[in-house]
């Protein structure tokens, strides 16, 4: 496939853009294989540069009137256009930017809608913008080699010998969506592991995610046991269990542990008819099993459309508004995600408890669920380092699809089964923390941001594929640039930075009651309601950290940089 | 009266205190004239001390039982009592704080509960703790003789020669609500403002509110007209209000004025019946009525108990917050105030019209109306003296009646027909703009509380009474402290200011979609949910600015304080 066969007009002339918030502005527009431009007529500035895969929706409008009259113009006879036919375009994206275009000519318009549809929906990865993109600023390997795993068993090792890294799925072959290195018990052989692997959906067996120095427990995933109608058992996953629970900590909860299902009682005994299901009381002593049904898939997408729209309508009056947030639900997910995260921390902080999380395939609330608490227990991931690294390990490299789950955002009528704003809720959830903790975390809100956009549609190869096998076999880390690199550049890492921060190494305890939940406004009215003024504030403080550092240049090291790489400390 | 026969007992012995948020501790109680205090028994601090006026509702429970266990206590030995009787009371505080008293002894604690009904619900004005509060560091005198009304007019004289002060209500007589002091049309002779004063309720003819001076337009106030079923009418109301738009403004609307009116359309019509009703078209040329409906009232009171209740629930789920959230209304009611602020604010600075606001007596909504607007246009008003200037003109001195609408806060079951909440609707929506413009306003969400706290119950005069009026006979500023001079003390204003402030000389238009608006949680939640992560973010900043203020001591003067004394400018 060339992209030429699939934009059927490359430059339109006279075409009105418009934005929420912003004038309409009058221009060129341009499509190119990865992006849409608009440069405005008289001045030639650029005004528009658009990644096409950012384009959730393309919905088209066509018109054949003598006079027509831009419905936003307010009148003006500059905006009154005199011609036979003419179009307009809504892009819907995935960053939930709407904007629209004028175009004059019922041809053009269709050509270009149909044109931005093809490019924004290509198939092959190895076609998508990151594979082009070189900025002159970076280098290919930059950020890909960062060891994660490797760093954070050295952190682990350094606290505890009751963990080994496993290179069992160094050729993919015992899981396909984990990583070649995951961390396991140091008692339990590989060939153990291995067999253990058959008995999990996806041969995704317990692996090491968090480990609590402070009593000696761990945070572990998986995917469900295979138990299947048949009671099905694995001896090795037994085991492997059995070993866990056998040198764990020496806490009050010492050789007990739970087993967190993020399904309800009853959706993991109905697991069982397809094959699925939970690890029966009598074969793994020791464990406990608790159920926080946790929303995912069409449940969850189907939230974030409903309050995206919700978000858009500029008619709702107050009693609709409070109405409709909650019958979006999205707020109770968030509510539900983060409670489950604190059951989790409480287990292993407070109960001293090991603590294993799984729901059906693993990799989606699990994830959720392991990621959070994290955050929530360990003052290293509240870095940006740190919570880079976490990324790493809990979500790109432990598998979530993302390729699947991110392929379209709020607005696509073409849904296919797979999409689920999981990652979404994760960040949204990791706002909550900063809101409650203002100073706890070492990046803001705009790093949250920029990483939803990166997710669902990027110049950088980190969100892509699926899991780390289909990574090496498209050659992501050798071929894209990695955002990892991108954010490490002080002109742009400032810009991510908590001017407030300051190590707490503390617990940080969110409330989770309704009343301490609020809607994400930064990111559900970001284009909508642009918080200029919020972001104006938060610009004073960190000129006024940086006036600070500068007037003390033999004054500790900023806050932060102590924490040394990825996740290690 | 004396207080010594209210105090049925003056001291017990080991009473265990709760708090939310706090642990309990056991101590020796006093009840004095004005305050409740509790020392803690091993060590003698003092842990308590409350202002008997800021409790709303006092809940008495008495138990007679061989073993009573504290339901908190969470089993430990030391708070179980081995006692024969023992009562709780539970007081509820104006300012939504709720303690839990366990008492030993019934007739002790009936004997405490019945003392502090008695003393928090004292008739008389001058028994009040403010008539008997000294402090050493302040004079008598200080913060009372700030001459707003004529600083006021000082401004507006700088600016245009329309306006000139009338001493017409010198003696009360015109209208016993207004201030000696008040400005009218310079054309319009005092005799003729004392007659149209008549034709108003309670005399509260039309005043200048708020001078524009970007393009001379006006905003002023008054109650009602007493138009009533016989279509009275009344030449020199006529004049005054012919005279206010003969030489407005020469913008678009000049000689154009609006009269906003905070009643329904039905509302106002209905007024005829009881004697009030409105400007008759045909009467009053020039001038066109808009209806915003605001509630107020009980409706108002009502909406605030149910949200407080609602915000103190701790088995509310996500579900039924949303939507008890909603059936409060109160997010509702902080949208129409700012919505109806925000036209009266357009009607002036974009169509160049002068506006009169009124509903039915002119002292709650149309304050509530006449303050935002003047916060939203004119930026001397956001700064802490400013802000104190417009509270003095537009609620105390404009007759907003404090002691009848503040006498019970949210929890008080023997509430009667003259209480609500139109100042906490006021602080909310100030509340609003300084979450929207968090570099616009000289102060901070710590003020707004403090205002509250002082208007329910306070040691200070500033809030007493419901009028210049009845100040002047109960000598308040003779008597009493003035809560502008506390304020004034360089490290109480510190505690005060907004750190991020700079001066900004644009009208602030607040975003007033449902979207927008949210829940005042450091007010609502100020108890249940302490915001000390907030706080010491707060703090932060405001450290960071004072010292880059030391470190500069030569630059420009700290933000604000060019902006003089109390609204002039």
């Amino acid at each position: 496939m060339e992209f030429s066969e699939l934009i059927k007009t490359a430059t339109v002339e006279d075409v009105l853009l418009s934005r929420q918030g912003l004038p309409a502005v009058r221009g060129t527009l341009c499509i190119t294989s990865h992006h849409l431009l608009l440069s405005s007529c008289p001045r030639g500035e650029l005004e528009l540069w658009l990644l096409i895969r950012n384009v959730d929706a393309v919905e088209k409008r066509v018109q054949n009137l003598g006079w027509y009259q831009h419905p936003r113009s307010g009148g003006s006879l500059q905006d009154t256009r005199v011609c036979g036919s003419s179009g307009t375009i809504t892009l819907r994206c995935k960053d939930l930017q709407v904007l629209q275009l004028e175009i004059p000519g019922m041809e053009q318009c269709l050509n270009i809608a149909s044109s931005i549809e093809a490019l924004s929906s290509v198939d092959s990865v190895m076609m998508l913008y990151p594979f082009f993109y070189r900025p002159p600023s970076l280098q290919l390997q930059q950020g890909w080699h960062l060891r994660v795993p490797e760093c954070h068993f050295q952190r682990v090792a350094s606290q505890t010998s009751r963990w080994r890294l496993s290179t069992v799925n160094g050729d993919f072959s015992a899981c396909p969506s984990y990583p070649p290195a995951v961390m396991v018990p140091a008692a339990v052989p590989d060939d153990t592991v291995a067999r253990a692997a058959r008995f999990r959906q996806g041969g995704r067996f317990p692996v090491l995610s968090y480990f609590h120095p402070k009593n000696g427990t761990a945070l572990l995933r998986s995917s469900q046991p295979l138990t299947g109608p048949n009671r099905r058992r694995s001896r090795e996953d037994e085991q492997l269990l059995g070993a866990i629970l056998a040198g764990a900590g020496a806490g009050a909860g010492a050789g007990r542990g739970f087993v967190l299902d993020t399904r309800s009682a009853q959706a993991a005994k109905q697991a069982r008819i397809s094959g699925g299901g939970t690890e029966p009381k009598s074969a793994y002593p020791g464990w406990r099993r608790l159920h926080r049904a946790l929303d995912r898939g069409r449940v969850l997408q189907d939230s974030f459309s409903r309050l995206v729209e919700l978000c858009a309508d500029p008619t709702v009056t107050m009693e609709r508004w409070l109405c409709r947030l909650d019958s979006s639900r999205w707020l109770s997910h968030v509510k539900a995600a983060l409670s489950t995260a604190c059951l989790a921390a409480q287990c292993l902080d407070r109960e001293g408890c090991t603590v294993l999380v799984h729901g059906a395939e693993g990799t989606d609330t699990t994830l959720l669920v392991t990621a959070l608490a994290q955050l929530i227990l360990d003052p290293a991931c509240r870095t940006l380092q740190g919570f880079q690294g976490l990324l790493e390990r809990e979500w790109i490299q432990a598998g979530h699809p993302f390729q699947l789950r991110c392929a379209r955002s709020a607005s696509s009528h073409a849904r296919g089964k797979q999409e689920a704003p999981v990652f979404l809720l994760f960040l949204d959830c990791v706002w909550q923390l900063s809101r409650q903790f203002p100073l706890s975390l070492e990046f803001g809100e705009k790093l949250l941001l920029t990483l939803f956009d990166n997710a669902y549609a990027s110049a950088y190869g980190t969100f892509l594929c699926n899991n780390e096998k289909e990574r090496s076999l498209c050659k992501v880390k050798e071929s894209t640039h990695s955002l990892w690199a991108w954010l490490e550049q002080p002109e742009e890492k400032h810009k991510y930075l908590n001017p407030l921060y300051s190590h707490n190494p503390l617990v940080i305890w969110p409330s989770v009651e309704p009343q301490s939940i609020q809607l994400w406004q930064g990111f559900f009215l970001r284009w909508i309601r642009p918080s200029q003024h919020l972001e104006e504030a938060w610009g004073q403080i960190q000129r006024l950290v940086q006036e600070k550092r500068q007037s003390q240049p033999l004054a500790e090291a900023p806050a932060g940089t102590e924490n040394g790489k990825f996740g290690t400390r």
